[in-house]
């Protein structure tokens, strides 16, 4: 019986020839991405843990400064401060404010057929690269750090079968959205999901990025996609070879295969407080709210500013919403720049922010309010997430949450 | 005998025709700003103490959002969602998002010869404007705005004589900090700080915001200059026009009088933890910093980006510094875009951020943590301003803050 990409890039990284879902096996990790969440418990660990501190091969490090940036508390100052200082001692790879780590990972450096450990759960969204990559905490991180190694239990995998093409003014958000609405917040608890069949080549790299991105929220161990052209090009352009394409074979085992017509997606939004509580954006239209927040490794690249840019052309934020615009690296900053973008947001009257974490993270840029209502093209949903316990995060794709910040209420872009 | 422009401007907000210091004068005052550092307080006490509660005249209000912006916790969140909805309720100008209070007032609002309240310290910058702005608290404030009066005890005036030329390469901030300095924080306790002679024409609207601003670090009741071309074509740029244009009479009494020749001022900081702790910038060099902030109502204009650009330029942040960029206002960041400004920032590993407060304000933005550095444009160096209790802020010019960013450690320009 053939075998999935998953089960193909862990049987790579496990030195086999073959490995079957439920099997454990040690492997060799290709990358090991951390940022400032917790990293500095990592490093803590390090000193004062272990009997002989070192690091298996530094090369494979890449440290990031994206979730408190810039810092905004003498705590996370010392945290990163720590994370800063090692990185230089040790000589690891660090980016500091360049940017969403996941982002910087797909621009910098993720390779079809790596095996890649994030600490971080959105780390999943490699796949749109081919590459396996899985969030851990940080006491895998730290034994990944100092063997070079770890083990997977080989996940079963889920596959999502695409076809046509997703309507005008419908995007990647709402064809996740609508997945994970589907197959429920659980649906694919410690599974790969897998996208395939010819609905993949209407797919940008940033849709992709954004599918595989989400689906850590349906619960899955990693997201993995073929290495197309289209793929392929993105990594020529930023530079780089793959490691290894894999496709899944013919015969290979599936959990479940899903067929998705793309042309049937609509816009959606997930109501508060969970990411699979879905309904078509249109059923919740009216829902006043108070901050809108374009951004995250989700939805803040350069195509997302450019569908909030051309609806934002000529028009007002509302007066009642803080609309808040955060390209997800300083490379995506730069190009919004260069094709005036930021001038429109800001004239609009958006806050447009350094590239960072911001509102997905709910911690210290635009924290939103007992009783308010925040729209987002961030990550989660889930109570508290933007801030205090009673406030309620919808999620929806940039145009829905363009749309609503210049209506001052849920709105879809045909309803301007 | 004679009166100093303070005095004038009392007098005419008295409607009186003579005060002298020592008086004390209920005053009818022309503009009342206040942000999100105290205005929920304003608001709570308006609902809770006043029986009848009212605003005297709703068009001299100005409110503005620029201390945590964007909102960093629920609690700001929830506080500035009571400024925003006071203020849309009662029709009051409000601003959010678009700058430091006292540049956005600086651009829109402030006129020569008015009496101006702010709930905030930096308010005497309106000086430069002609105008005797000075920093009240929420309770004085809210007995403004229900009364649109208050009183005023008319203070000394401390005159200041300026000749000749600021050197190449030396600036406002380096002039002033040479003042504060000499008279020290206290030397202008509850004084007028009057700046006149042939030296004004050598200095620009943003040089004389600059030192105007700074005053009440000594300790200033305000700040004053006369209304000069340079002021009025300021003011013609922006589409207003003085209210009144007060010059001191020959025979003013002042209670001391500086002779300060410009040519003679060098590159200064004020270092760790007092205004006035100043010595020149290269007998400070070589310290190490961990942050540099350029930016602030003090110096975050466009004259300040471009002195730092046009070092920063083919040239890199030192790797172990955050350089945090904040424009004054998006006036000022707009500005700044269309110069390529940003682009020189961002290229060169600066962190470029929304126009507010930011460091200046040490609460949210670029918080710095237990033992570390900062070298900063912003208003003040005093034991945690910047964070943590155990850290270090230094003042200093645009041009010292950059170089010092790009070496790693304090330095002057001339020393790249």
């Amino acid at each position: 019986m053939g075998m999935t990409i998953a089960e193909k890039i862990i049987a790579r990284a496990a030195g086999v020839s073959e490995v079957r879902p439920g099997d454990i096996h040690t492997v060799e990790v290709d990358r090991l991405m951390s940022n400032d969440g917790t990293t500095h418990l990592t490093i803590d660990m390090y000193h004062n843990k272990l009997k002989h501190p070192h690091i298996a091969d530094v090369n494979k490090l890449v440290w990031i400064v994206d979730h408190n940036v810039p810092s905004d508390s003498p705590k996370t100052a010392a945290s990163q401060k720590k994370m800063r200082d090692f990185a230089k001692e040790h000589g690891i790879k660090f980016y500091e404010g360049q940017g969403v780590c996941h982002q910087i990972m797909m621009e910098n450096h993720v390779c079809p057929g790596e095996l890649i450990f994030g600490a971080d759960s959105h780390t999943c969204a490699y796949g749109a690269l081919g590459a396996f990559g899985t969030g851990v905490g940080c006491t895998d991180y730290l034994y990944a750090m100092v063997t070079g190694k770890s083990w997977v239990l080989v996940p079963e995998t889920l596959r999502f079968n695409l076809t046509g093409k997703l309507p005008e003014g419908v995007y990647a958000r709402d064809l996740i959205l609508t997945i994970i609405g589907k197959i429920g917040a659980n649906g694919a608890n410690y599974k790969a999901m897998e996208f395939a069949g010819d609905g993949m080549k209407n797919l940008t790299m940033s849709d992709r990025i954004a599918i595989c991105n989400l689906c850590v929220e349906a619960g899955a161990k990693t997201a993995l996609m073929e290495v197309d052209d289209i793929a392929l090009h993105y990594l020529h352009e930023h530079g780089r070879e793959p490691k290894a394409c894999f496709a899944s074979d013919a015969d290979a085992h599936f959990a479940a295969v899903y067929d998705i017509d793309l042309s049937t997606i609509t816009p959606i939004v997930a109501k508060p407080h969970f990411v699979d509580n879905v309904c078509p954006a249109k059923e919740a239209a009216g829902v006043k709210i108070d901050e809108a927040f374009l951004g995250s490794c989700n939805n803040g690249r350069i195509e997302d500013l450019r569908v909030g840019a051309e609806l934002l052309k000529d028009r007002k934020v509302h007066p009642l919403v803080r609309f808040l615009v955060v390209p997800a690296s300083q490379a995506v900053y730069q190009q919004a720049l260069k094709e005036g973008l930021l001038k429109i947001f800001m004239e609009a009257g958006a806050i447009v922010m350094n590239p960072n974490c911001s509102v997905c993270w709910g911690s210290c840029q635009g924290v939103i309010g007992e009783g308010e209502t925040l729209i987002s093209t961030g990550t989660r949903n889930f109570k508290g997430r933007a801030g205090h316990r009673d406030s309620f995060v919808y999620l929806a794709s940039a145009a829905t949450v363009t749309a609503s910040a210049i209506k001052g209420e849920i709105a879809t872009a045909d309803m301007l």
